[in-house]
């Protein structure tokens, strides 16, 4: 039973979209990718993961709980983590500062981890959960310097949920992998303006799983292997320049090109896989004829591995948006629960518009709405009333009611 | 009136289905095409169009009829055809044989076209319509020679459809176009076996027309790009050497992977394009659960510009396979007209194989089956009463008749 020898952390980190699109590792084991990519992080205020980590010398094995249920912690890419930070811990103290307390290097570990949304809602949540693990870990450890570099052996994309605003993930082309990291290239405070929308497709599961997926990929499509040696490198520099610059259009129809690309070498890939399906072709008929109304790019969409639309635009534009998404996915209720997280004002949508969109709408075919924005990187949770873990060093028994709540759209006031 | 100096010809031409795809002009006035493709001519007993030309010094106006409806002619392409029929016929009466009579140069011509297939079901009506029009313009007129030259100019696939079994439209490298025809690799006894299935979806209509989707795609789309120059020449290859050998899973795979690639550029194309609709991820997935099931590529899948699948199997395989179209796309009715054409017989579906697919079924996802084969180019019908345009020069009244009784499945004994 743990006492007084225990130490508890406890971290929170974001959700991050890509804009440049990964999809394709070069090495399976230390997950360097084929091509760099770009990303946004979400705020947490309304997409984030928590996680508690606790040492103590009572521990007697590792021991992890996902989302109030404990899991085996033997899985291959949890072992990386532990073990990177364990080493980088040991390291320091060899290395740097032979004076610092062993920190319970030799300690065992519990884990506990828990989302604010559901994990079903396909929103990379493997990308937050493993920025915040080796986040609350090195805290634990007292390990610092360049944790995307753990993050990423853990899952690819967590590596740029390492940071704040706009990351770029380098390729790097060392064997190591030393050299491919998570950067920032603005951050979330850069572009006051841009809004994200998150639409949650009517639950369909995943059909392919994006590790086996983006392993089929790089086997069979001559595409992918165009576009991450020839054509991505030219979108990243274009992506940072029209970041810089608080270029809309030019940000928008890229990310809208670089999201249809990636889709495009799934479906070249053999057998093909498809993550988009009719509501997400409705999403992007929409965004198109949108703006083409307008005659100005207003509004983007973005798709990772899922049939779950991210939009963004500017916060001028999204009551409207908004009203024209319920328009053409007419909600099950009345509609009052379809919009979560950022408050957003109601307009009437213009006859005119929806003439010139002029698509069939699909009643639920989007299940609800988060309205975000972009947000900082991993944060420490300094309120000791917040830890997952009690004093015991087991999940304390608000963990589950937090899971019953998801908290979505309530702040959190010690983070940020 | 048109008297007895009035000559009607009257033939008949095939639709064919690529299985390397044309997608992406480099002219588009002389129809060149970026890329050479390959298909297969499916034959005329179920689908075809039949045309009569009519010349007579005694017209006032080139006229034309398609499908019962009088039709402009001015359009650029029909005009194409034919001044480039009349060109043809004045050099030959020159140049070589100047004892040849004037044969009606100078006369007007009226045309009257019709499928026996319905044009909505996006069977690539324009490939056989146009092979049709030349082929019998060029009787009317005694012109000879490469009619694909032509025929490419009405519409680019069309020169395919002027021969039987396997053919491939070199894209030729000229400016002049006159490298660019059509050439059989094999005739349509070459692979007796080859049985061909086309599965009508749900009427949807097309978005895109091919025309416009093509030339947004070659404006916007860096992977098409790629495909055209890198990818095809070596399917073409690939895919004459299946063909000849009648290596069926190559052939196969390498269809299945031509189609995808093809949907894949229409998705990088920007806006982005989409033929395949839920229907037709649900053939593909049926297709590969199918194969998987057996360890063995038994069935293979094509796509143009629409929703309809095109498949491709081996005839032992038809029965089997038409019945689990009919398990995962339950027709409306009992399903009697569900499959019309060649006669497939009724086999049980084990049930190990339903399990193995394991998909959702998808009442009236499919209309209707067409089962067929591969077959001749274009045919001389010289059975008089089979004209469409009577002793006046004007549609027969029959031809309503014809439209309503669309004959697909009854042998036309004068043909072939």
């Amino acid at each position: 039973m743990p006492e007084d020898n225990m130490e508890t952390h406890t971290c929170t980190a974001p959700v991050n979209i890509a804009v440049v699109k990964y999809w394709g590792k070069r090495d399976e084991d230390l997950i360097l990718p084929i091509n760099s990519s770009l990303s946004v992080t979400l705020h947490q205020d309304q997409l984030k993961t928590t996680t508690t980590v606790a040492t103590s010398k009572s521990f007697e094995e590792d021991r992890l709980w996902l989302n109030g249920k404990e899991e085996d912690i033997s899985h291959p890419r949890l072992q990386s983590c532990l073990r990177e930070i364990r080493r980088l811990a040991r390291k320091r103290r060899n290395d740097d500062d032979p004076g610092l307390d062993s920190r319970g290097l030799s300690h065992k570990v519990h884990i506990c981890s828990v989302n604010n949304f559901p994990t079903a809602a396909g929103l990379a949540s493997s990308a937050a959960g493993f920025a915040c693990l080796v986040y609350t870990l090195a805290q634990a450890f007292g390990v610092e310097g360049e944790l995307s570099l753990v993050a990423r052996q853990g899952s690819g994309s967590a590596c740029r949920s390492m940071h704040g605003g706009f990351v770029q993930w380098l390729m790097g082309h060392q064997n190591d992998g030393k050299d491919s990291f998570a950067q920032q290239v603005e951050p979330e405070t850069h572009w006051p303006e841009l809004r994200i929308l998150v639409l949650v497709a009517s639950a369909e599961r995943k059909h392919v799983g994006s590790t086996s997926g983006m392993q089929t990929s790089v086997q069979t499509s001559q595409l992918l292997k165009y576009r991450a040696e020839s054509v991505v490198p030219g979108r990243m520099v274009e992506m940072i320049k029209s970041v810089r610059r608080k270029d809309f259009p030019a940000f928008a129809e890229l990310a809208m090109k670089d999201s249809n690309q990636f889709h495009a070498t799934c479906l070249d890939t053999y057998p093909p896989i498809f993550y988009l399906n009719s509501v997400s072709h409705q999403v992007i008929n929409l965004v198109h004829r949108y703006n083409s109304h307008y005659g100005q790019t207003r509004v983007a969409y973005t798709f990772d591995a899922g049939p779950n639309a991210v939009i963004f635009t500017l916060e001028q534009h999204i009551p409207e948006f908004v009203q024209a998404v319920r328009h053409f996915f007419p909600p099950e209720t009345n509609g009052s629960e379809f919009i979560k997280g950022l408050p957003v004002s109601h307009v009437n949508l213009p006859e005119e518009l929806k003439q010139a969109i002029g698509l069939e709408p699909m009643p639920r075919g989007i299940s609800y709405m988060i309205s975000t924005k972009p947000g900082p990187g991993p944060c420490v949770v300094k309120d000791s009333t917040q830890h997952l873990l009690g004093p015991d060093g087991l999940p304390k028994s608000t963990v589950k009611h937090l899971l019953l709540g998801r908290d979505i759209g309530v702040k959190h006031k010690n983070c940020y």
